[in-house]
């Protein structure tokens, strides 16, 4: 295919919805981020970037800890105003209810059926933006999410999870079918 | 609702599946990495997680750089077998084909529509994680993804990208559909 080169843009798809939580000036604050990921499953590390003007760093560089916070598509114009407006503005902690976590500075927010607590372990600064590299100190999850077999705990589908993606053309999307399974699909291309 | 301790688990979905490329031992290898996000627009700036046990390391250490190909669901099949076998075992080069990039050490997988040059800016290591932040240097982009409207370009939307999204329970998912705007979903929580 014929490939055309546009300089140093960002052209990369999807990014997972959370909501980042933190206490900011003795609030809990949450801000929507989709600059958020897996890095690491065992043991379990994920980053997260926030711009440095912001109000929920704040929180997060004095802790040195954050919650994620994991919305479904039923809460998504909740996610959608708490990613257009600053904690510097709006009282968020006065529209949704809160539980402290384990982590001193940590809020959970109790809407989503998914909060992890995480603990910054790297930070690393470019130009604006502040990333946190975080270890996950705790994961709080909805029961109706956990099934137990065997003894054994087991998260539920991603598809009953049900969480938002956004995508930088600025529109949110489901996620869509399963269309396979790891190891199984690598058979196709060897047969 | 009822939250339970899961303790330090990974309990956070989904990920974007995109094939991380380095030169290694004179050969453009491909690893499938779920372990990768956008850590910032502008400037454009992304993070990726790799085993230091495993083989594309070894090219990315040596260049301090690698590409982020993103495949669709069709490609599937190689996708997960590249996730499947290493290049210490398999010489994923004969497989598909490569265009060199920009930056020295860096093939861009020619079946992809979108290829990222990226350069490391910071390395951290978590036990046997290596996480990589870096800057996108360069983006390729299949013509027929990209429109140009009052001379600015315009990339396709993430459904006509149809990306592959992966998630811990082992299955991989396509997108759904658009659920919302940014911007307009908050209108409906304030009225």
């Amino acid at each position: 295919m014929a490939k055309r080169r546009l300089g140093g843009v960002q052209c990369f798809y999807p990014a997972p919805m959370v909501l980042i939580g933190a206490m900011v000036e003795g609030r809990a604050n949450y801000a929507t981020v989709g600059d958020c990921a897996i890095m690491g499953i065992r043991p379990a590390v994920v980053a997260i970037s926030l711009g440095e003007a912001g109000f929920t760093i704040r929180g997060i560089l004095e802790a040195k800890a954050f919650s994620i916070n994991i919305p479904t598509t039923k809460q998504l114009p909740l996610v959608d105003y708490f990613g257009s407006v600053s904690g510097k503005d709006v009282d968020k902690s006065a529209l949704v209810e809160s539980t402290p976590g384990t982590l001193p500075g940590v809020p959970l927010l109790d809407a989503c059926a998914v909060s992890l607590e995480c603990r910054v372990i790297e930070e690393c600064v470019v130009e604006h933006r502040h990333i946190f590299i975080a270890e996950i100190a705790e994961a709080h999850v909805d029961e109706r999410f956990i099934s137990e077999t065997d003894g054994r705990l087991r998260m539920a589908a991603l598809r009953e999870l049900d969480p938002i993606l956004y995508t930088l053309d600025n529109t949110y999307h489901s996620v869509g079918k399963p269309i396979g399974t790891g190891g199984e699909e690598a058979a196709k291309l060897v047969a």
